[in-house]
């Protein structure tokens, strides 16, 4: 059986090396990546077999894995679509989901296409930033399993399963309002304190001295790939606009009470916020590998 | 020699433990608490040898490093100076410096105390939170080191080393502001995505099924005690609205991006961003232990 990963960065590259790695040779994993230096690293490092050309993985493979940047792939899933066999499954793993079921709505091939959203990433990019393990434990969710052919469906299920993910359904909609507060916001507040901070340093070279975990945790995000993220928020303006006003409100509600010196104010908000713990305890955290 | 721990949370519970654990029995470590069953649990987490009252602390402690909250720190301060010999030292480990040095400013004992923050912890709270090696490797700041004996301060030294720690020197002010920026800051913004998050689950339980790696990352701080942090920030609201000032400018701006999509500009203001790569690098994780 072929595999191809189309996208040889965090995801496509993670997803390739477990592949790669742990289906003990049944399965062969080729990939394709418009930047030639991406390919040959990602053979270097044995995240796939070899790399081939866009024309050849849709002659040749069985399943194909679309995990360019969001808005990428909704430009080349109709191509990829036009092309595709009736024993040939496309499954994309982009972060938004709306546009991409969009673009592909009317396709006569719309029935070989699965939209997936694997729940996993790390602040790196790149297919040195590939690690085994990535999604082990971890959800998965599928948009308008309705769309699918079941059989295609069951092929993608099979692969998701393969990386250790329990998944999930949602229409396309509700995905993309979800993840734009638990995922899209996350970064744009990572962003603009990694920019706050970096604005104080101008005049004051010894403040990062004094960066301790609390903040690394916090500024993680700030690293992710602007490539990646500008397309994610390009494909979701709407929800995530709505999302950092709900935000902003509340950072400048902290500012109030700490203008106002409300210090029973303040406790009532920290406690408030405390109720996150048990959301944060089902979170599976990444494995090294 | 005996040291007497006074706050027996995660901090001074982890500086107990360290002592207690690894001096080889040189040390005979003491803990005052004014909750009987965090003392209790102290003792039976081996953090302490036992608990004793304030008063049998200052007759017997060569050193007391004082880690509660930093308003009850400025409020005890004074009377633990007015009670020490010239042969003992008292530390405070507190994550605010100017208004607890302004307290005891000119106390007749002023050089017998180290004004010191141990740039160290987690977002958990109590003595069950106390861990070893939490402050191996990390940074220590102490507060006008020139008010100190300068065999007090060693001593202080000498407690910080054994903790694996390396000291640097600031002023009250200085140290209160870079805090402001790179510690206060990111506890407020993750207690403002955590309420924002909380809001949206109001209307809709299943979002907390999408929360990933990356939320638990921004939102993990929203854990923290909240007498602590309403006194850290009672402690320094001068500069912590700034900081909270300078932020709530990136995030609108960030908005503005987004409702104007322009991508360009995101692109932009996140690479911008990925310049605290070289910052986070330097910051080490804490061990498991």
């Amino acid at each position: 059986m072929i595999i191809t990963i189309v996208g040889l960065g965090l995801i496509g590259g993670s997803i390739a090396k477990e592949l790669n790695n742990r289906s003990l040779g049944t399965i062969q994993v080729y990939g394709v990546d418009k930047n030639p230096s991406h390919g040959e690293k990602a053979v270097e490092l044995k995240l796939v077999e070899k790399v081939i050309s866009m024309e050849e993985a849709l002659a040749e493979s069985e399943v194909m894995i679309i995990a360019t940047p969001v808005n990428i792939i909704e430009k080349i899933l109709p191509h990829i679509l036009d092309n595709l066999s009736d024993n040939q499954v496309a499954i994309d793993v982009g972060s938004t989901k709306s546009d991409i079921c969009l673009a592909v709505k009317d396709h006569p091939n719309r029935k070989r296409f699965v939209a997936a959203h694997p729940l996993a990433g790390t602040e790196f990019s790149g297919p040195e930033a590939a690690i085994l393990n990535l999604f082990h434990g971890k959800k998965n969710i599928i948009c308008e399993k309705e769309k699918s052919e079941p059989e295609a469906l069951e092929k993608a299920l099979k692969v998701f399963e393969f990386l250790g993910m329990n998944t999930f359904y949602l229409n396309p909609e509700e995905h993309d309002k979800h993840l734009a507060y638990v995922s899209h916001l996350s970064h744009v507040t990572s962003f603009a304190l990694s920019q706050t901070v970096l604005e104080i340093e101008k005049d004051d070279k010894q403040i990062f001295n004094l960066a301790s975990t609390g903040f690394a945790s916090t500024a993680r995000l700030a690293k992710c790939n602007p490539t990646t993220w500008t397309a994610i928020f390009e494909k979701n303006p709407d929800y995530l606009s709505e999302a950092i006003d709900v935000y902003i409100k509340y950072m400048k509600k902290y500012k109030e009470l700490v203008d106002q010196r409300d210090w029973t104010g303040m406790y009532a908000a920290i406690s408030e916020s405390n109720k996150i713990s048990g959301v944060l305890k089902g979170i599976k955290q990444n494995i090294k590998s």
